[in-house]
């Protein structure tokens, strides 16, 4: 039989416990699910720094992207099998591309990408079409299949339909980590009615809409997506981590770039302080190398990346205080900075202004940078309405982006008075902190 | 104010998936929290090598260890303050001991253990003890509350009914790790009312005991550690990654012992391998530096080592038959042994029994290896009765052990018909598998 | 021991679903809950009719009342208790208005009351004040304790926070009835994260306000009950059954006056239909006993009564059509209103419109018809901020109304072409129907 | 299209707290609840009298009967269809028998079939055979089609696997009920993790069998069926009731049989007291007409039947003390019952002994009373092994019947001295109360 029509002697299951079993038939996904590369996402956490905030947010990206399949697999299987927009030749590559869109994650991607210039999308598509086990299993159904996955996850396939389920503003993605993050963190703001959703979408030839009998659980999605943003995903003591996170990269970079000897040779680092990085490093790297790194580094003579090292691994983070960006305070900044240098805490790594922004709905804006594909409702009449314009509280919050700023700084150094006492009391005083 | 009665200015929470908050309100827990030692459990996953079949299950230790804490403040704010039995002056010990009494685990400590001939008690009791940060934070309540709180962890504390809040057959430490793994890894066998036990539970002098009104709940706490033994902590996949594990760690120090030159030198091992760790030493092993060390085996040039490795980190893992030790079967073993020889696949590494045995609940029996505590009933008369005699399920099960074995083995290994095929057939033929 | 301060010997529990456990200590709830009139609350349905859309919604207001109390004793003993601003002496009233605020609710209240021109709060008062158990109870704790209970559940009472505790934008009462209603019915949208609500509400003099590191609770909370009152209360299956029961109520009345002979005469009834219901009937009503009647007047003769009581006892509803007010459909509502004449359906009764309407937040807006008390945040320097100036979304939909409206009729009726065909085709033509 | 196999233009669900929602897609099944019989079922209590000890169980038979339909559905559409030893003919019979298998329930039916000695087994196959709704819609499938449903119902049918998927030790009926009482009840005992007892059954000729692989989940289903009945099912507090309830109806008899002269004449209760019931006369039996009769019957010049009704509307129950049958307990029983009649307390009445008594699992045990079926497992050979030799657990709790007695008495009367104190004072010390 066809490999991509065959199917596992008997159904197998993952128990899983935001969807309670994850269902597996396909032999084409069984397949993937045990390549090295898909085994590799168990050792990346999904929510990167968080758990040092939520200590429950300890899962994997593998989790998640069990769950992401296995929603498709109910929408496509469950919702548009047989129905007349419906092509059931799309099902193995809707599957495939939910399985795999995380793929090129790396350890705390956020933070990595930022300092690294790089982009975990690049390596997902390297993944998929290079010399790797996931390439050798999808080459088996077809030469041009795993180009086909790739384009679905870039959002470049013609396939508009299956390209929504994977990507939009209410897709598979975005469904299965507001419900698992809440989960896993505890709190009940993630919390939205998934199966009502998954009863009313839709296929159309341009994308998955969704009957407009549901909108209330829409609405409802999107509300649980704008309280886990503030809630967790930009919950300031997260961020705190991140910003130490960071300034460990940065630190090690610069260093290596200044000849610096280290102890321990940071062999998993070389090629990424070179911007030489091969998909053969990359794959190396996982949560693991860095904090066996950070552990080491904490043994290292530099005193700032040994003492940004210490605060990550044991938790010793930044305090904030809030930041607003106008005229007056961005002199306020300077004059900051300026302090924090003479008082010995290189501002650099010591005094960091970071901002989180989030647009929770958008419709469409022609023209705009990020050209948000905007959700439909279908009404009785076969109509497609876009939501804000049918939902009040969607449109109340429509386009509206929010951004709030903080500036990080240690304050066990701010508090130790037996050097540049003088500087720090400005400091405080200028903080209003304390 | 003394440091054992100093409170937050405001109640500190850690937001907790499985008992909603955890409160804390006493600076010495604080503080406690805050250490590195304790921050090292972060790094150690509570279930080991389980998320290898229950993906759920990438909790750490430190989860684990606030849930502990929390049970034990409900049990003594809550239930025991104010009644007859209790002296306020056991709480912070309890809190203390709830706290801490895992501290010494290290990274999959069932394998890691067993391969090092090691102890996880003599490093909590060292880090307790010993000059940590932990110890400093201790002994600011009094110069002997580290002893204090290590007899009661170490179960040797002359006050019974403390140490019977941490270890007993129905203790706090039982009560969070039922509930938490069932929590994570999704299955529904862990949950039992916990609510009803903790309005039940009362202080005697000798131990908690249980108001027999509550007696169904705690026959239903029984049958849920019941099965989540079997259904979890012995899952037959979860022994075959221990099982892998340990051969890791067993070949690593072999080739240790003969000599072998490592590619990268195994720093976090060395002491390990000689029997000479130090608590510096041991307090830098985690998780991270396990699965760190495993990528790079997987580049050894020892074919076993490597393999093992590769098995683990791609969760390529042995299958298992079911073994009934018995003269005839040993015998068939000790053939099997000789065939996986001569097969070329070195039965010490790829031919393994492991057995599995739980003894789901016992009453006293003097003279016995393990002097179990019975679980008392406290009747409307004010008398005590041991459970299993007022419980016909638990007098059912009382003092049963059940055992379980099974014989591991690559299965890939035996497929390649390619070389040795001969002894393979007979081999499979032998294990009535496929 | 004063009555006021007398504590059960041991603690007394009712197993609840929605708080795991409701906590009485004090001897006077205990009582007041004995009373028969707290009793009769179980024979009344907290969400009326809408068992006929959510069959899981069959709890009573017995259920209800002891949440609202159970919330509030949380407050009271859990957060209130040592603050500057509380006073204990408050204690016991508002532990008793929680528990008694809806004593007075008979069945189906909604349109029982419009049908009757009755109010439940006139009854509610007339129990505590009246010749009853529950007055008995209450002036044991002296002799104008009745009077003061009356007067927090009329919000007429000089301790605004005490009645802040039990009405105002976000009181027990509601919290109670989303997670209750959401509970039974198993929708998820009432879920909203009350813990943490609990945590952060503080006393002040003028009503209970919230410390604004709580405030997307507060958003969620807002949100939840915006969701439950579009998709559970309004729900258009319900207002059906509504619109059923309220026109069986009216029938019975207008035959009452018209000298109809009723087969069984409606003793419970006779000093309703005449506006002189005394406290001693009043307390005769229940759902029990509406369902009585309603069962004996499906064989009465009056074809309308007999018609519409075995619709409302086999869920043979009304179907109905979306109807925005304007001229131009006011004006084909009257045109309708003829044909139904026309085609035998007395349009009284066969054609209803109805109208439903929440305002889902309001800042104070003086001299306005209802003045709302607005939700107040604490901030850190522990100014008070109203929600709506803080919160984006909240201001979104701020004291914006929505209404609904609907036409409600017999579609088997219309179907049934053997009589009046050529009216019923026109107005199935003009209500767009089918 | 034949009506048997008519399907909704779209599926239609009902919310459902239990199984999330419940999907009707056969016309038949969606005629079937909209017939006057089956809603009648929204008017009966699923536990009786149990809501006066759990006040969430106010759940309708209704309730529990789309529950039952819903886990045959999940069977027969998701397990057994396609299996070999399915026949897709028996879908529609197996999806009807469980909508209906509880359609001839009373109100309060244990009490009520005491007293009049009926059985709702003979009502329900009346309902399913005669003139009414439910048997219309049946014989549209065909003529011979309700005699059939009601075979399965009666377990007389020739198909057994059908059978047994309503009435065995595993069945649907229970497994709902389990889950739905806990549910709304708020204990945690009932949950089991139906889920994977849904992916374990199988078909066979004899009936539905489960994989041993499920074992563990069946087990859990046994426990909680056992916790279950001991915690809720027999739950003293409802005992207490049932009493009440049974004592009020028997009374009333009484006195019909004493032509006594009742105020209101009681209609609904004349065939009942002359065993001439009639289907007609049935079908308007509901909580309902008992409540409201119990209200009428409080005004009653009987004293007995007025204070047992005063006693059940305002849960003024019994208290009550264990007893053990043994010849001295006996005989203090008969001691007690003359001092109860020179007390003045009728003992007919007011001192009732009552046993509970539950057989948690069987094997067959050939020629005994009731002849088990038992649950058979079916191993990775396809051999059937009978469980409670499977299971240690199960069979440590096989064939051992569990018995409770207890004696009921009004405490409230004892209490009262002021009339034969000497005797109750004699009856006290006997029942060691107080």
């Amino acid at each position: 039989m066809k490999y991509s029509l065959q199917k596992m002697s008997e159904e197998k299951v993952f128990k899983d416990p935001v969807h309670r079993y994850v269902h597996v038939n396909d032999r084409v996904i069984w397949d993937l699910i045990d390549t090295k590369e898909f085994q590799r996402l168990r050792r990346i956490k999904q929510l990167g720094t968080t758990y040092l905030t939520f200590h429950g947010a300890e899962h994997s990206r593998f989790n998640h992207s069990l769950g992401v399949y296995e929603i498709v697999r109910r929408i496509v299987d469950g919702v548009f099998d047989g129905r007349e927009k419906w092509n059931p030749k799309d099902r193995l590559l809707s599957l495939c591309a939910a399985l795999l869109h995380d793929l090129g994650h790396g350890p705390f991607s956020h933070s990595f990408e930022k300092v690294f210039e790089m982009d975990h999308e690049v390596f997902t598509r390297q993944i998929i079409l290079g010399d790797t086990e996931v390439n050798k299993v999808l080459r088996r159904v077809n030469e041009t299949f795993p180009k086909e996955v790739a384009e679905v996850i870039a959002k470049t396939h013609a396939n508009k339909l299956v390209v929504s389920l994977i990507s939009s503003q209410l897709d598979a993605d975005r469904m299965d980590y507001l419900l698992r993050d809440a989960y896993f963190t505890g709190v009940s703001y993630g919390q939205f009615d998934m199966e009502r959703i998954l009863r009313v979408v839709r296929p159309t030839e341009e994308q998955a809409v969704f009957k407009q009998s549901g909108m209330h659980a829409v609405e409802d999605y999107i509300m649980s997506r704008y309280q886990m943003y503030w809630q967790v995903y930009f919950h300031p003591v997260t961020r705190s981590a991140e910003v130490i996170l960071t300034k460990i990269l940065h630190r090690a970079k610069e260093l290596y770039k200044e000849n610096y000897q280290f102890q321990h040779e940071p062999y998993h680092f070389n090629s990424l302080f070179t911007h030489t990085v091969t998909l053969r490093d990359y794959l190396k790297l996982d949560d693991a190398v860095m904090l066996y790194y950070f552990q080491q580094w904490e043994e290292e003579e530099d005193l700032i990346l040994s003492d940004l090292c210490r605060r990550f691994n044991n938790r010793d983070l930044f305090q904030y205080v809030e930041f607003t960006p106008s005229n007056q305070e961005m002199k306020k900044l300077l004059k900051l900075t300026q302090l924090f240098a003479k008082a010995g805490m290189d501002p650099e790594y010591y005094l960091v202004l970071d901002s989180s922004s989030d647009l929770p709905y958008d419709f469409y804006r022609p023209g705009e940078e990020e050209e948000r594909v905007p959700i439909y409702l279908l009404s009785k009449k076969e109509e497609l309405k876009e939501l804000s314009r049918e939902s009040d509280i969607v449109d109340a919050i429509s386009g509206k982006r929010r951004t709030d700023h903080k500036l990080y700084f240690p304050a066990d150094m701010l508090n130790d008075m037996s050097v540049h006492g003088r500087e720090k009391e400005e400091i405080k005083r200028m903080l209003e902190w304390e």
